[in-house]
């Protein structure tokens, strides 16, 4: 984990954990419109085995669209990865780009309130995750 | 445009540019992995009318695989996004997050070599775009 991300490391499989943060993504309203499954991505193109690996690309249309009326730019971060990866140890890991980072790059005040919405809902989805919401 | 990525504007239609965009990111090693068109998007889920957009998730997948190995958290910020879009004066955008500003989050001697050497391809990418390679 670094100050760039938001994550979480579960004890839990990583199939279950897949599946678990889509349902906790939609019910903070983010859908999920594009996945890579890295493992089978590297396999396929280098022939190299890796750990199981997803990143998924989350996005809550309607501050995606608020962002880039704004910021046109900013559409070249988004949407907001969510990646979940298996550790040698069994358990996973979530970990997700944090909104605040976009900030970093580009200061507005509209893609301040957007990122701040976004980390509440992003933030509240890690911790339904982890069952400490 | 701004400082966190590079960008060319062409005098060119749509369409054509996303599929120009393609081929010179093929010539580069790049694959698209994954695939927004931003414009269906946000009709089918808000019902707004938005101009033509889309974003590419491009990867070499040898420089994500020494980017990941090094800092498995930069997962979170890839595949590389490429943007194509439609001015209301008919001409294209074409931009691309700079993978500097992936340095300007963590900072690590293997990710500054991977981002040296996707910079050198995305702008020459770029560059053929526009026929100044």
């Amino acid at each position: 984990m670094t100050d760039f991300t938001m994550s979480r490391t579960l004890d839990r499989p990583y199939d279950a954990t897949v599946a678990d943060v889509r349902d906790r993504l939609a019910e903070q309203g983010f859908g999920v419109l594009t996945e890579i499954d890295v493992r089978q991505t590297m396999k396929a193109k280098l022939d190299l085995d890796v750990a199981p690996q997803v990143i998924l690309g989350a996005c809550r249309p309607q501050l995606a669209h608020q962002a880039m009326t704004a910021v046109p730019s900013i559409a070249a971060m988004l949407p907001c990865n969510v990646v979940v990866r298996e550790l040698p140890d069994g358990r996973t890991v979530v970990e997700m780009l944090d909104p605040d980072a976009m900030l970093s790059m580009v200061d507005d005040a509209t893609l301040r309130e957007v990122a701040a919405d976004a980390r509440v809902r992003l933030t509240a989805a890690l911790a339904a995750l982890t069952g400490d919401d």
